[in-house]
């Protein structure tokens, strides 16, 4: 007589997929209809998850939106870091360090996470909780930046390099969202590595 | 016996006057509650125009906004070329050219922009008429920086160094919205006036 294994998910398992269904729905939400356009009855009707499980996980739409902000970044963020191991080294590195900032900058996180900063803007509540993960968010992305391109922050003005080469995708991503010019974006990125291939003193490893 | 002088307001002038005034409030409302927070019943109340009027005018809430960040646009073009004629000359151009377009993009004119563009990403007909709009506002702003900063952009790289630069403002702009630091802001400027004067051939009129 055979014994048929035990097939139950485990309940914190299938509560982990439910979440994971609902903060991707969200993100899908924001990107097609703006955080205007993005309920929580959307959301669970989206996810396959009924009002009341979605309730007790995420009280509010606030709630919802920051929380699908904060784990679509800490995916991408991992996407990035491993984007950053594979980036080729020698003459061609700093252009790609830069395609690859390009590119997260037009892609749906920014789109999501910029829905979720306009929001908060003229929404306190929303903006105390958005600050603190947009600083870390940035003190992230820099740290990726500097460790990419190899930079030597202990060199005056690199620092200032390295956060103006943040802002600048940042403005481009913004670009983007009106007429997307992968071209105009492509030469303005081409001119900004021989820049920092200038200014830059250190190694890229 | 003396003649009281007609004091009369021309019709043509109550109704550049009456349009002035629904789209300083339309803007107003934009900084202050974001495009969804903006109705017409509230800019026809804190303008004091009638909603009959109103509608006469703007026939919706979208050709109203799209007015007034148009018209915003143009206003504040002139002021940026009124600033741009009190330049200084000589070492301090540069920096001074980017002070003021960093406060440019950090002002009420560009948080109303800002609505705009991220309301206009999910809705269409909101984009077909924002990105024409766009378009000629930042070749503008790019006519306006070449001549300020005295570039010659038939160096190669020039054109894409000034692109640059007003992508940058607009990404240190959107930092603005969430955590406004000057300081930092100060900094990354300075830098990139080191980055432009080293770059760019043009001598600063």
């Amino acid at each position: 007589m055979t014994t048929v294994p035990t097939t139950r998910v485990p309940q914190e398992e299938r509560t982990r997929a439910m979440r994971a269904r609902l903060l991707e729905a969200t993100v899908d939400c924001l990107v097609e209809r703006g955080f205007t356009g993005t309920s929580t009855t959307l959301v669970s009707e989206r996810a396959g998850v009924s009002r009341g499980a979605q309730l007790h996980h995420f009280p509010s739409k606030n709630a919802l939106v920051l929380a699908a902000v904060e784990h679509l970044t800490v995916v991408r963020g991992a996407e990035l870091a491993a984007a950053a191991a594979r980036l080729p080294t020698g003459a061609t590195r700093t252009r790609a360090v830069l395609e690859m900032l390009g590119d997260h900058f037009a892609s749906p996180v920014f789109f999501a996470a910029l829905e979720l900063w306009v929001a908060a803007r003229t929404d306190e509540a929303l903006l105390a909780a958005v600050a603190p993960l947009e600083q870390r968010v940035g003190r992230e992305a820099h740290r990726l930046v500097v460790d990419a391109l190899g930079a030597d922050e202990a060199q005056p003005g690199v620092r200032e390099l390295v956060q103006a080469t943040l802002d600048l995708v940042r403005g481009l991503g913004l670009a983007t969202t009106i007429t997307d010019d992968a071209k105009r974006r492509g030469r303005i990125l081409d001119q900004w590595a021989l820049v920092l291939d200038t200014h830059l003193q250190g190694s890229p490893s």
